[in-house]
């Protein structure tokens, strides 16, 4: 199954220039990581041995391993013992979530060996996610972004519950709980959920059991939107939304954000026909901002006149500090024209992939067909013990408790913030959900902080790769707070700064010299 | 949400005419049973109430009881207390995976409120899936099809390993072991299973996990088909893979199924430039031959020469009970032409929902691309515990320990079919699997017979309702041996024979006066 490339072939993708300031070993390292970043060098392919490529390169081997140590350091190739060092193949779910940032072609990328178009479009993504990144050690926490601290969860409670279940109610009936929507107590239990804490206009018959935000997105796009149609996203996006949309053949139209949310004018003004709009309006990812409420009757003003759908991703709602949280867009909307979404991912745990979307009536029929269809029915038992820590109060209490503990670290954070890049970052608003983002001072590279700063072992997602479109993207950080201690935040929050300082001196000396 | 029919509408559904000889409670079941089943009654709908029909069809009220009794046993109508009586709204899963065999309307159905075409199609879809259908209670588990004894699964053992999960292995890093594709050693040990138990050739990065058949179908289908193209599929067809075609506007070619299985020639004949192929060689679905090796390698041969895809859905070959198994259809395949699919939910249970799908490799980016997309992401602990189950030997074990009883039991059901319906039914093959087809004599039709069984408490499908297009279906049932002890087998049989001579003495009088 793997490729192995003759080491000739090498001197095709590197070609040395000794009289050059760089040094070699940096120009071999630059040359390799532009051929594995536009795909030049595909993923799973294994590179000659160091002792060839040094031979055909005619440089010495050590040079040649420099130049190899580094792109395996940053993830860009991996090494297995006894076979070789590859490009590296397949990287972490987590990578899906934001780093694709490439315009797709069009026209079409070539067809693969009798792929469908569909089938060819997928397969163009997944070389996209499959891009290298740096990539710190998974066990660091620090700033990674969406995540729960997984430390305070109280799993062994949840096992005992699993244990129980299989004991007392093991699945003996077949499917006669678990119909195409999902488990029908999970569904009660959430409907009745989101009326209270969201203010979300539902039944239970309008709420379906996903297995999180991507399949709720994919269904709705699927069952909403013809190929050709346009559709609004906010600028900068929640990734994800973007391949959902290519891979539909959705025609994507940027629709800038500001401190009162998505620019409702400006989306009208550009594409009044569009039909579908993906908007977060709690807490807009990833700069923070809340839909204010004068663009929400706008917006779903224009959407009932334009015959367009709203989805709301209401992602992290659960965790607002402070003010009262306004309640969702869905549950203004007296025309039925928002999907509503949401996740256990962030108030739970993530492996536990379960989410939910709430229909418009006159559309349950259409997503029972498209669940049963696409195949989306889930495991039973995770089901059965969310809707028992629901129903049993242990839900309610473990999101006011994790509330607590994230307002203490954001504090913290802030303040650390403040003592060590105070003056320097411009940060966005703090006072709800799980991270916050740091703007760069102008003329600062995102991309250049964000792999210094995983040269120290910090997770700090560059905001202009969540910006679609030919704008250009502001620069700036996404820094969680939510799954690191107070503790870990006074650690890290210094290397940050270090990290920002040791690009700030790299630009000032490199500018310097040719001005 | 519920509308209510004004009693008078009811005259344009229900005409009564006293001078026939039909009884005019039964007259009115009739009417009713055929608005519901043409959809001129929606699902959901409120009937008027007893008194208000008998008033308007001016009938007794009880003659409009007696017929309003009888739909609600046939599933027809439910009965909710203090609300009325609604047209049947909902109904559990396993009703996809039967009964929906109505020719779906071309041309296309009327778009619904502001849906995608496709989006009209899965509501067109879902609309067949809450046809009404006899349904004895669900405890009744003689002769369920294609369902395992959930009573001889060590659900307690199986529990006890999920709290240990959770005790020691909190899924605590996000998403590390998780890609893609699913939980890597997961993947692993199918890929060791499959190997070694079904001659498959594959690697890890080409096994997915999914939540079963219905998923692994869904995305094939999508990565290798696009709208327009043709499918060979077997006739009589498991019939999932239909809605699945219609949902994506594949055409659909319906092949015969002799006792060598899927008749290749036939397909050659009637769609040589067919793009896909679904077929069941194991084990052919329902009527349980098995594909020759001659056809196999036919198939095969003519996929490769016609660039056709073959779905092969091995979804219950674990169980063969004398012979030697035929390896996969996968495994003599040297063109990589065979997209595999297997479940855990016939060797498992069924409420674990996990199945997977082995792509061809150079269609591994394409199902990575597509599972991102659709959010086909699985919880992780029921990956992780079955993965375990495989590793310390449980699995096989288990399959070794179910292959004796359901041996055992599909002894005793040959023995006692013999005794109470010998002569009268012709029974498929029962070397392998969970059921037996049970083919009628001419002249009986089976979905009276279901019927008849039902109001037994026995769940027979009638074979008529898997074969697809305009042949004329051959008339037969499908009998599952597979939940039901040797005792309910014996005490199952003589209802069932009962149930068919009450459907033959009705025929007889039927037809004796009009000849």
């Amino acid at each position: 199954m793997t490729k192995s490339l003759p080491a000739s072939f090498m001197l095709s993708i590197i070609r040395l220039e000794s009289q050059l300031p760089t040094p070699l070993y940096r120009q071999i390292y630059e040359a390799l990581r532009q051929a594995i970043i536009t795909r030049h060098l595909d993923a799973g392919v294994r590179l000659p041995s160091t002792r060839d490529l040094a031979e055909v390169l005619l440089v010495s081997r050590n040079t040649v391993i420099n130049a190899i140590d580094q792109l395996i350091a940053e993830g860009y190739l991996e090494s297995r013992t006894g076979s070789g060092t590859f490009v590296t193949s397949e990287l972490p779910e987590e990578s899906l979530s934001a780093f694709v940032n490439h315009t797709p072609p069009e026209p079409h990328p070539l067809p693969k060996r009798d792929l469908s178009e569909h089938g060819t479009r997928y397969d163009w993504l997944a070389q996209r996610f499959s891009m290298p990144r740096v990539s710190p050690p998974p066990s660091s926490l620090a700033f990674n972004v969406g995540v729960p601290d997984l430390r305070a969860f109280p799993f062994e409670q949840w096992g005992q519950m699993a244990a129980r279940h299989f004991r007392d109610h093991p699945p003996l009936a077949i499917g006669s709980e678990q119909g195409l929507a999902g488990y029908l107590p999970l569904r009660e239990a959430v409907a009745e959920y989101l009326r209270v804490a969201r203010g979300v206009r539902c039944e239970t018959e309008q709420v379906f059991i996903t297995a999180g935000t991507q399949q709720s997105l994919y269904m709705a796009v699927r069952l909403l939107c013809n190929a050709g149609d346009a559709a609004w996203v906010e600028n900068p996006l929640y990734s994800p939304v973007r391949n959902v949309l290519y891979a539909e053949k959705i025609s994507l139209v940027p629709i800038p954000v500001d401190d009162e949310g998505l620019d409702v004018e400006a989306g009208i003004h550009q594409a009044p026909h569009a039909k579908l709009v993906y908007v977060t309006p709690s807490h807009q990812f990833p700069t923070g901002s809340t839909l204010s409420l004068a663009r929400r009757m706008k917006l779903l003003h224009w959407a009932e006149q334009a015959g367009a759908w709203i989805l709301e991703d209401d992602y992290d709602s659960e965790f607002r500090y402070s003010g009262y949280p306004l309640a969702s867009l869905q549950g203004l909307d007296v025309h039925n024209r928002v999907v509503y979404m949401g996740t256990f991912s962030k108030v739970l745990f993530p492996g536990l992939r379960l989410g939910y979307v709430v229909a418009p009536p006159d559309l349950v029929k259409a997503f029972v067909g498209a669940r049963a269809v696409m195949g989306y029915t889930l495991p039973l038992e995770p089901q059965a013990i969310t809707t028992q820590f629901i129903r049993e109060g242990h839900f309610t209490r473990h999101i006011r408790r994790m509330r607590k503990l994230y307002a203490e670290r954001r504090d913290v954070f802030m303040e650390e913030a403040a003592r060590y890049l105070g003056g320097l970052l411009e940060f966005g608003p703090s006072d709800a959900g799980m991270h916050v983002i740091a703007w760069l001072p102008k003329g600062m590279d995102d991309r250049q902080v964000w792999e210094a700063a995983a040269r120290q072992g910090l997770r700090t997602p560059p905001a202009s790769t969540f910006y679609v479109g030919n704008t250009s993207p502001r620069q700036g950080l996404l820094l969680g707070f939510s799954p690191i201690t107070p503790d870990e935040i006074r650690t890290a929050m210094p290397k940050l700064a270090q990290a920002i300082e040791e690009v700030m001196t790299q630009s000032a000396d490199s500018s310097s010299p040719s001005r």
